[in-house]
């Protein structure tokens, strides 16, 4: 028999930043669809649409009236999930009816007044806005003693439950820690106690050295298909000095992330030349008063995307009761995004 | 300040199975609605398609041809996500990339030679013979000596990934044990370990005394929608007789597994009047060649829909990033499922 080929047989994928499996189907990427068909984001949007809730000086749900702001603008949350003053308590019966209180803040951030823009179509000192943002909402909400947690993200596209396509983001701060953060916690602090270096600063090296899952970079940032993703074209931002948050970026370093992410994101679009979905987010050290020294700041991009701006990847039974499962391999998948043009393709066309 | 109240305050609960997190934001069940509404399934076919790959007498993509099956039938999937024989290896550089090779068997089980039925639709003596199946699946796939878990699933609607309406199912059956069983068999060994009987025995007991998550019962399976649901109206099939497996149901209890599957989807095709989507799968014991004592037969219902036919609940940003999310309570969820017919309403309108 042939000997192990990881771009050819079935195999399972080590996520070292999270220590949960994937299980990659190379052979798989050839099967038919004849399920669900995604229909692609309507996109083109006027500038200013007096029915939405983002744009600046209309009205939202709870009546309040938004700003006429010309680069960001933040909020809380008409809906949150989480809210601030919640009595402390819980159930424990025989720890198998186990719930706490839990407290926090939602907050929406718009990133341009523009309606019908995205990240991609916005210039690097207007995405540099978004990200100044973000660390002065990292560092005020993370100063409170009741928020422990700062997840910051956004939700593109209705196919990844994007309610409304005005760009924005949003920001749960909460008292404890989630699962996710949680476990990359776990994984960083075990590497670091190892090594004295964080997991990520060694992780990138090896992925710089090998070059196949690098899609692109800049002075201080890194993406790359990470070696376990598990969304078709899931990538990892990484930032080269081993950060813990945004807070510890330097001025350049920021115009260094809004550079990458309007690259990233531009490539995304070209992909399929739609307006491409995604959920993406921050992951930065507990706001718990620790100095975290494992942690390094990273960002995720998990698109759904599989095979043409119309066919998804289901995350569904055998994904739901076993282990995440994908069909391309990230190599395969880090060499599409490698070869496309960081010229949006709206532009190309003009 | 009012003392905690988790029918009104965000918390989080405990998932005693898995030893994960849920986030429950009662308050926000009321939030508006403007983003993506599913297509309901299209619930008219005929009971013979000519082009469905899964009738009787029709040929598969492979170029096999299907025999003209009356009951159920099961055959290898032509595009099976694991393959059989698979070279070991794998890849360790530094323990930042590591993968191994994976084998296993990919099967397809069609419930009924009807295109136009779904389970809820079926006899209980009809779905009676899909549950042998999976007994014999089992039972034949687990004893060979290269598989050490079998996954049992159904994917049905086109939300859920589901490429073919024609009532089946399927089975991934492997070399390793996925996360999600590995996580709950950790959980179970533990509780096992401590108080000498099964969690699920002692959670159900729980269960059946409090009543407000009970959704419905017969002589040997109970209905419930978990303390810790993470999906709108999520669901838990618990056997009552603590048993490791299928293979150890008797006749009766496969009867009573096949009525009471009956009985849970038929309320869920009533709870918004059409053919509902779900995620289903059955967790079971290791097929490792251990006794497994500490295992509890059940199986998950994972439905995406929330409000209504079409509006879904997205696990998305936060979710992806931190914990899930859900809006409202389980209890509310089981009361909605409790008080729904048992007569399908397909039926019922006639
Ligand atoms: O095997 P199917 O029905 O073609 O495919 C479906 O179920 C699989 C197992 O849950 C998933 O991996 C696929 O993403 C989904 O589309
Ligand atoms: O807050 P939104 O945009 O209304 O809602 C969206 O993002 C949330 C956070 O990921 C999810 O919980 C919702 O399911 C999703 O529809």
């Amino acid at each position: 028999m042939a000997s192990f080929d990881s771009t050819e047989h079935p195999h399972r994928r080590f996520n070292v930043l999270s220590g949960e499996w994937v299980l990659v189907s190379p052979h798989r990427s050839k099967r038919p669809w004849q399920g669900q068909q995604e229909e692609p984001e309507q996109d083109n949007r006027p500038a200013y649409d007096p029915t939405c809730y983002l744009c600046p000086g209309n009205s939202r749900v709870g009546g309040e009236q938004n700003p006429k702001y010309e680069d960001t603008f933040v909020f809380n949350n008409d809906f949150g999930a989480l809210q601030v003053d919640v009595p402390t308590g819980g159930i424990n019966e025989g720890g198998l009816l186990r719930a706490e209180a839990e407290s926090g803040i939602c907050r929406v951030i718009c990133f341009s007044p523009r309606h019908d823009l995205t990240l991609p179509q916005m210039t690097v000192p207007a995405i540099r806005k978004v990200v100044d943002l973000w660390v002065q909402e990292f560092e005020t909400l993370g100063a409170r003693p009741d928020i422990n947690y700062v997840q910051i993200f956004e939700n593109k596209g209705q196919v990844m439950g994007c309610s409304n396509p005005h760009p924005h983001g949003q920001i749960w701060a909460q008292r404890t820690v989630p699962g996710e953060p949680a476990a990359e916690g776990v994984q960083q602090l075990a590497y670091f106690q190892e090594h004295g270096r964080t997991l990520l600063t060694d992780y990138l090296a090896l992925e710089l050295e090998k070059k196949e899952r690098v899609v692109l970079e800049n002075e201080h940032f890194v993406v790359l298909v990470p070696f376990w993703a598990v969304w078709p074209f899931e990538t990892l931002v990484v930032s080269r000095r081993p950060v813990q948050d945004i807070i510890q970026l330097t001025s350049d370093e920021r115009d260094a992330l809004a550079d990458i992410l309007r690259r990233l994101t531009i490539r995304y679009d070209n992909l399929f030349n739609i307006s491409f979905p995604y959920s993406a987010g921050l992951h930065q050290r507990p706001t718990d008063g620790q100095e975290h020294p494992e942690w390094h700041l990273h960002m995720h991009f998990y698109p759904p995307l599989l095979r043409s701006a119309t066919v998804r990847k289901f995350m569904v039974g055998y994904e739901m009761l076993g282990d995440p499962q994908r069909d391309i391999t990230p190599e395969f998948s880090a060499d599409r995004l490698r070869g496309l043009s960081e010229v949006h393709y709206k532009e190309a066309g003009e």
